[in-house]
């Protein structure tokens, strides 16, 4: 199979050579999942992927989704696609097998989701709202609403959605109005208008069950005062009938610069006083069940930005390899046309692409790997270390890799010239498709402030120490070997110098100087994120150099010499600038912040 | 009128205050243009802009151009907006009065054309399309080329393309196989196809004019054996006559990311062996006709990418200004949302869009003075030194200043968070329809190693560093100024370490490692941009430093002071960053060469 989407070697190369992912099978929760099962799960989602996702990917681009009366429908291919990836129970795949889930290590899950979202993202958004829905349910219902729900959510016989955007309460959830009435019977009475609702309405499923955020009224303003409610199209009975419809109305879906598959719809709740829903989990602790969503979404999101850039970059190799123009740049004149691979541009851009999907790929599969050993560890003091890395990682997975994915589709764009900008090629749709990623599930700048505001003081600083100290055990494994050395000791000055950055910011907030830190806070999201891309590409390196020192097979030599050019290529051309972006951030510039509005132009 | 499209304080800004463009009118040349003629040039061209072409923008690009048996019908709004431009007769603005253009100083003319193109430069396509074909024949044409085709061209009774790239002839113009075999009586039979022709075919006009690249039969491959020819649509008889259908037909037209507003058209010529063209120029100087014409063209490709970044930035400018979001970071919980210009991070989006802005603004009206000096000019000496500076601001104006609007359109859909991604909003559109941009006319790679290969050392290094000499100047007076030499010093020392970079990199390719050279190409292009983006943005700060200690009108206040305020941010906040691009560069990795192609990925 040619390789598509993802490159399977590089796939592998993470979860066993890199992530030792068979590790995880030594534990009861996952004894199942030896190499052979995980390669098997890895082979089926890829040959979904290639063979049912990708090929109705240009034709869902084209078709969209259509609003008619309040229903809309999704594009013709998506249903059968839809049919055989329920049939495979993609959905859940890491969860629970009573609920109808496969138990799978979140790693591995990240694998199969590698090749469905890069063959398919708007197609898999209509999975990913089911299954973050569902999971709310398992995490927030009563043993009723999970008997009601879960399994048929988790199976994909149900939809889902999440209701929480309002058209004067975006990045400002607390400024939300939608409105919960108790109606003494258990259940609540919701009226509100819900915008960018991804799924919100569909015709996928028979049935779609909406978690929608909602002020009881009398509760306090701001997010205090948020609750979360489940919320279904049609109600469902306590014998798990289906009863009326509910009054969740669907008034219009955005016509959008991409994922066109993907329904972004208004809701009206309760537009003739018959919406109901019931509470899901406490009164007011809406938000913070929305917390405990945030990291699966978030993460969500990175591996969507990073699906295209992987695709694009896969593309634009295949593509570079067979276009012929111009001949080699040093060949006599009149010498004919050679691929364009051999061009050094093409080749700086394909370098480019290559390590950033590497090193994208490692950030993401290590984060499933750290919620994988929570899950098998028993002491709490490793549990909360792993949970740390994760809390300083999802900021890192989702803003910054969706802001360079984006850059990488744009480049993957180039590669092609004019061509790149037709529809004859992927190439323009995976830009459009991207694009998105940098703004929704929080916007980067967003991600940003996450991560300056709470990740890097969380736990007192240890969360961000701690994953630094990670950083730390491959810098020093890669100085012992002697040809790492010098890439080890730049990645070390940069480590360095990103800590002197954050305790520079630092200081800023401690003098409460709180908009001149969070000025710099997507500079400083910028390079934490090239930092722990150069960790990555050391990390495979010092892994890749082991293995040609052991006469790998001839196929694997150049799969390994090419993670030591990755490695060099990034740390060589990156981590410098990322040390002057460092620099800048030190410096503290505020003329953004001094500038007074009228200067910004006139009106 | 709304600040729409430009800022109409910051055009007069560089025209008047920063370039003094009634210079030109104490020439003979330009008598007219005093500054009450420019204002009202400038003036008319943006109610133009603003009340015509604008309002068509959204419109065009959902209907698009239809192609339907050879006929290419383009967006219905655009015939009023055509009538209307040829009306105003803008389509030559700088030509000779007696072919019917304006005779206007080209600074002049690009102040209009940053309100035409940020309007709606897909429709712009079609007149600048029009008004290159009628440069080539003005510039290359016979007496009676120019008696039939020229006044009708310019006034836009007739349109025009350029019929270069072929399927297997993009980047490598060299490769071309279109024929053209000589019948004898003065006239060419052509043959042959072309793809990506912009305004190939459409219905505004009765007639389109095409410049074709052909090879005469028997002429030398490569580049040395292209001539030009002039390939009415409909034949034009001796006696300007209409003659019959010349067998140029369109064959189909691309779909595209954007610009839908332009067809981009596949043609054949001479399928029915019914096309014939006349030479324009000489036989096989077909490519330097071409090279006469491209700084037109790619200063115009510039123009477009810049305009769409100028008209993102004020459109994210009024939305910061009006959405309500989110309370300010330091005030006290639960109190009320502000506009998100009040927040840090929308702040430091905003004053990125407004710096590069302001600096592409200056660097493409600043090659237009250049062009207008050389006009006025009689010493040789300063004529070469003025051309040499345009000749190596070329590929900055088109490459570095549309790689940075594209970034600074995708910002601009971030401020706008999920309304930006929607088609509710202009800012999708603009960044669609900036890709193409660093694209076409040569792609930015392409651009970048004109700038190394050949701009560099060009008239041995003099046009270089004629052109940083005009940087020093700025730099020496800015030192005089006490508040502006902090940054007047580091724009200087960046100049030095631009001059190592150039220095080196020269050497680089004397010891005839061109690979290594051309590899950091595109990273050189970067950082000559970011100096010079610098260099403008300081010129633009010493003035307004200079009006301020002048006690300047109010509202003039805070324009000044926004001035300052983007020299400092740029300089404080970009500058150490490309210094760090420059370290890359000296250090010469070249693992994107020594990867061998299977390492980049299997197969």
């Amino acid at each position: 199979m040619a390789q598509l989407v993802a490159d399977r070697r590089d796939v592998d190369f993470v979860l066993h050579e890199q992530l030792n992912v068979e590790q995880l099978s030594q534990f009861a929760k996952f004894e199942e999942f030896n190499k052979k099962t995980v390669d098997m799960v890895v082979s089926e989602a890829r040959n979904l992927a290639v063979k049912e996702l990708l090929p109705c990917l240009k034709e869902a681009d084209e078709e969209g989704c259509l609003f008619n009366n309040g229903k809309v429908t999704v594009p013709k291919a998506f249903h059968r696609a839809y049919e055989l990836f329920c049939q495979g129970e993609w959905i859940a795949m890491c969860d629970d097998p009573d609920w109808g889930g496969q138990g799978m290590p979140a790693t591995v899950a990240l694998a199969a989701n590698n090749y469905f979202n890069g063959a398919n993202y708007p197609f898999m958004l209509h999975n990913i709202l089911s299954h973050g829905a569902g999971k709310l349910v398992e995490c927030f219902g009563t043993d009723k609403q999970k008997e009601l729900f879960l399994e048929k959510m988790y199976t994909g016989v149900w939809g889902g959605s999440m209701l929480l955007t309002e058209p004067e309460a975006g990045s400002d959830v607390g400024a939300l109005t939608t409105k919960a009435v108790p109606n003494g019977d258990g259940t609540y009475s919701i009226t509100g208008n819900k915008i960018f609702i991804s799924s919100g309405e569909n015709d996928l499923v028979e049935n779609i069950i909406h978690p929608v955020l909602a002020r009881i009224e009398g509760a306090p303003a701001g997010t205090a005062g948020i609750s979360l409610f489940l919320v279904p199209k049609f109600w469902i009975n306590d014998d798990g009938s289906q009863g009326d419809f509910n009054d969740v109305i669907c008034t219009g879906i955005e016509e959008k610069m991409g994922i066109h598959g993907s329904p972004t719809c208004s809701m009206a709740l309760g537009g003739k006083d018959q919406c109901r829903g019931t509470l899901l989990g406490q009164e007011n602790k809406g938000m913070s069940a929305m917390f405990v969503m945030m990291n699966e979404a978030r993460l969500h999101v990175g591996m969507q930005g990073f699906a295209c850039a992987s695709a694009s970059y896969l593309n634009a190799l295949n593509y570079a390899r067979e276009r012929v123009q111009g001949a080699a740049l040093t060949a006599p004149k009149g010498s004919p046309g050679v691929p364009i691979i051999q061009h050094p541009d093409i080749r700086r851009i394909l370098l480019t692409m290559k390590s950033h999907s590497e090193g994208m790929r490692s950030i993401l599969f290590y984060v499933g790997l750290m919620e994988d050993m929570i899950k098998v560890t028993e002491d709490d003091e490793d549990k909360a270390r792993y949970q740390g890395i994760i809390d300083v990682l999802v900021p890192v997975a989702k803003g910054y890799i969706t802001d360079r994915a984006f850059e990488m589709c744009s480049q993957g764009i180039q590669v092609f010239g004019g061509y790149g900008f037709t529809k004859e090629y992927p190439q323009e749709q995976l830009l459009r498709d991207c694009k998105i990623t940098q703004i929704y599930e929080g916007t980067n700048g967003i991600q940003a402030m996450d991560l300056l505001g709470r990740k890097l003081g969380l736990n007192k600083g240890k969360a961000f120490t701690d994953l630094l100290a990670e950083v730390q055990k491959t810098i020093d494994t890669a100085k012992e070997t002697k040809e790492l050395k010098p890439l080890a000791d730049m990645v070390d000055a940069t480590v360095v110098k990103l800590m002197e950055t954050a305790q520079f910011l630092g200081a800023v907030m401690g003098a409460k100087n709180i908009a001149a830190a969070f000025v710099q806070a997507h500079p400083f999201l910028d390079v934490t994120g090239d930092t722990l891309m150069a960790w990555m590409l050391l990390w495979r390196a010092v892994i890749a150099s082991q293995k040609l020192s052991e006469k790998p097979k001839k196929k694997d030599i150049s799969f390994y010499e090419g993670q030591l050019k990755s490695a060099q290529f990034f740390i060589h051309s990156v981590l410098p600038v990322a040390r002057g972006k460092m620099e800048v951030i030190m410096a503290g510039d505020t003329a953004a912040l001094d500038i007074s509005e009228e200067a910004f132009g006139s009106k």
